[in-house]
C-alpha cells in the first residue's frame, strides 16, 4: 500500500495518522522526542497528547526524518507553526519536487509574518506543489471516529483533490477550496477569538454574550482576511465560522481554556507554565496586531484581547470596553456593507 | 415618562419589557391569559416562562388590549408567530399610522408562508413604520443583565434608530440593518438547524460533527435567504450566524431540546405533550420545505429534519445520510462559488 507521511506526534498529528491509518496507508509518523516515540511504539498510545486512542497497526512512529518522508506519496505537517520552516528546510533533501506537502498547522511566522503556505513555497520553490488542512476538527473526536468535516485548500486543483482522496473516509468528510488564504487565516485566527470566548466564559458571562462575541470576531477575521486576499465566503464555511464554532464553544479547546483560566483571574504566565501543550492563539494576537497595522483594518475584538494577554489589561475591563462603546446609531458592519441607500 | 408597549408575555415578551422598564419608559405588557396577569402582578415574576427575574415596578401587566396600546409609542410583539396577524388586527383599531411596530416572533404563517413583517404590513398598509428585532438573545440571559448585542431591522433607517434609541442600553446593545428580509429568514430557519444540532448532541456526537452541521445549516440558511431577496452578509451577523451558534449551543433553547430529546429517541408527539412551550422550529420546519420547493433551493439538512419529524426517519440514519453521502471531490459551496477560474 501506499507511503505517506505524517510529520509531528501531538494530538492532530497522531490523530490524522490513524485516520490514514484506518484507510490502509502505511504510515510514518515522525516523533520530535525519542521517548515519545518509544511510548507510543510500546504503548499504541499517546498517552500525553491523544489518550484513549489505539494507534492502528499500520502506523509507523519514527523519529528518523529520512526514513519518514523518503519516497512518500503525501507529507502532512502537524507541528507547532513556529517550527513550520525548519521542518521543511529539514525533509527539503529527502523530497521530490512532487511531493505533495500539506500544512496542518494554524499560525502565522512570527518575524515575517508570512502564513504557514507561503513558509513551505518559500522553501521549496513557487511551483512546489501545497495544501492546507483546516476546519472543525478536535483531535480528540477525530482520533475517535466522531463524524467529522474538514477542508482541504490549493491553488491547483488537481493538489486538492489528490490530498481530499487521500484523507477522505466514511467519518471524515473532506471538502476542497481553491481560497488558500482564506482557509490559513480562518483557522490562525480563530485561536484568538477562542481566548476572548474562554475569557467571557471564565468571567461568568453567558451564551448571548459569547454568539455576539463570536459574531464580531468572525467579521474581524473575514475583514483582515478579505484584505489579505482571501474569498469572504470562505469565513462563512467550516474552516471560518465552523472552526470558529467549534474552538469557542468545545471543552477541547487549548485556546479557549487559556482564555477562561486568565477570565477566571490567572495570569498568562501561570498558564502557559502549567499547560504542556502550545496555545497558538498566544502567539497569533501578537501577529495579528502587525497585520492589522499593516493592512489598516480595526480589529477591537483582538486588540482588547492583546492587551489582556500582553498589558495586563483585565479581562472584565476588556469585555466592557467592548460592549459599552457609547456609539449610538451603529449599523451592523458584516466585512463591508454600503448605508448609501438606505 | 414615554410610553411604549410589548405583546405577549412568555418569557421573550417579558424580557424586552423589563429592557423598557429599567430605561424608565412606562411599559404596557399585553397578557393574553387572566390568570398569568393575576400571577405576574401578584410575584412580580413570572414563574412559569421567566423564573428568577423581578419584572421592574414601571412594567404594568394587563389583559386590556385597548389599555396596553392606546397612545403609546412603540408596540413590540413578542407572541408566537402563529398568532401575529391576529394581534395585528386586534391592535389595528387602537393605533395610529405612526404607530412604529416590531416583530419579535421568529417564524412564518403557515398558510401563506408570509415573513411576520409582511403580516405587519398587509393588516396595518404598505406605509406603516414596521421593524424587526432579531439576534442570539435568550430571554433568560437578557432578563438576567447579561450582556447581549441585537440587531433591529427596517426598511426605513429612522425607523429602525427609532426602535435603536429606545432599546438600546449598556447591557443590551442594539445595531441596526437596512436587511429586513435576511434577518427576518436568520432567526425562523435557525431554530431547524438548532433542532438537527440537539440530534447530532442527543445522538452522542461530538463538537466536530455539530460544527459541521451548523456551518452546512448556515449555508443552506443564506442560500434560500438571498433567494427570497436578503443580503448574503446578513447571514455572517448577529441574526445569522450570531443567533445560529447561541441557538446550537445552548442549554437554554427550546429547540435544541427537542431536538435532543428526539435524537435520545422520544416521538415528536410526545415531547410536544411534554413542554408548555411553543417549539418555532418544528412548524419552520414545515414551511421551509415548502418555500425551498417553491425558490427551488437545495436544502438537505432542512429536509433531513423535516423527514425525522414528520415522517418517523431514524434521526440516526438522517445523520448517517447527511454526512456519508457518496459524493467525492466535492468542493465547498458556501452560497455562491464559482468553480470556473480553479
Amino acid at each position: 500500500m501506499k507511503k505517506v507521511t505524517v510529520l509531528g506526534a501531538g494530538g492532530w498529528g497522531t490523530a490524522l495518522a490513524n485516520v490514514l491509518g484506518k484507510k490502509g496507508f502505511t504510515v510514518y509518523l515522525w516523533v520530535r522526542r525519542r521517548e515519545l516515540c518509544e511510548e507510543l511504539i510500546k504503548f499504541r498510545e499517546n498517552i500525553k497528547y491523544l489518550p484513549g486512542v489505539l494507534i492502528t497497526a499500520n502506523v509507523h512512529c519514527t523519529t528518523d526524518l529520512e526514513e519518514a518522508v523518503k519516497d512518500t506519496n503525501l507529507v502532512t505537517v502537524a507541528t507547532p507553526s513556529s517550527v513550520m520552516r525548519e521542518m521543511i528546510k529539514k525533509i527539503s533533501p529527502y523530497i521530490t519536487p512532487k511531493t505533495p506537502v500539506v500544512s496542518a498547522a494554524k499560525g502565522f511566522e512570527k518575524t515575517t509574518l508570512l502564513r504557514m503556505s507561503q513558509i513551505i513555497k518559500e522553501e521549496l520553490g513557487e511551483e512546489h506543489p501545497v495544501a492546507v488542512l483546516s476546519g472543525p476538527n478536535h483531535a480528540e473526536e477525530v482520533g475517535r471516529d466522531i463524524p467529522t468535516a474538514t477542508v482541504v485548500a490549493s491553488e491547483k486543483r488537481a493538489i486538492a483533490e489528490y490530498v481530499q482522496d487521500i484523507y477522505m473516509s466514511p467519518k471524515f468528510r473532506v471538502y476542497t477550496n481553491p481560497d488558500v488564504v482564506g482557509v490559513e487565516i480562518g483557522g490562525a485566527l480563530k485561536n484568538i477569538i477562542a481566548l476572548g470566548a474562554g475569557i467571557t466564559d471564565g468571567l461568568g458571562y453567558g451564551d448571548n454574550s459569547k454568539a455576539a462575541l463570536l459574531t464580531r470576531g468572525l467579521t474581524e477575521i473575514a475583514r483582515l482576511g478579505t484584505a489579505m486576499g482571501g474569498d469572504t465566503m470562505t469565513f462563512a464555511g467550516l474552516a471560518g465560522v465552523g472552526d470558529l464554532v467549534a474552538t469557542c464553544t468545545s471543552k477541547h479547546s487549548r485556546n479557549w481554556n487559556c482564555g477562561y483560566q486568565l477570565g477566571k483571574g490567572k495570569t498568562l504566565e501561570t498558564i502557559l507554565k502549567e499547560t504542556n501543550k502550545v496555545v497558538e492563539g498566544v502567539k497569533a494576537a501578537e501577529v495579528v496586531q502587525a497585520l492589522a497595522d499593516k493592512y489598516d483594518i480595526e480589529m477591537p475584538i483582538s486588540r482588547e484581547i492583546y492587551k489582556v494577554l500582553y498589558e495586563n489589561k483585565d479581562p472584565k475591563e476588556a469585555v466592557v470596553d467592548l460592549m459599552l462603546r457609547s456609539k449610538t446609531h451603529e449599523m451592523e458592519e458584516v466585512v463591508i456593507r454600503s448605508r448609501d441607500n438606505w
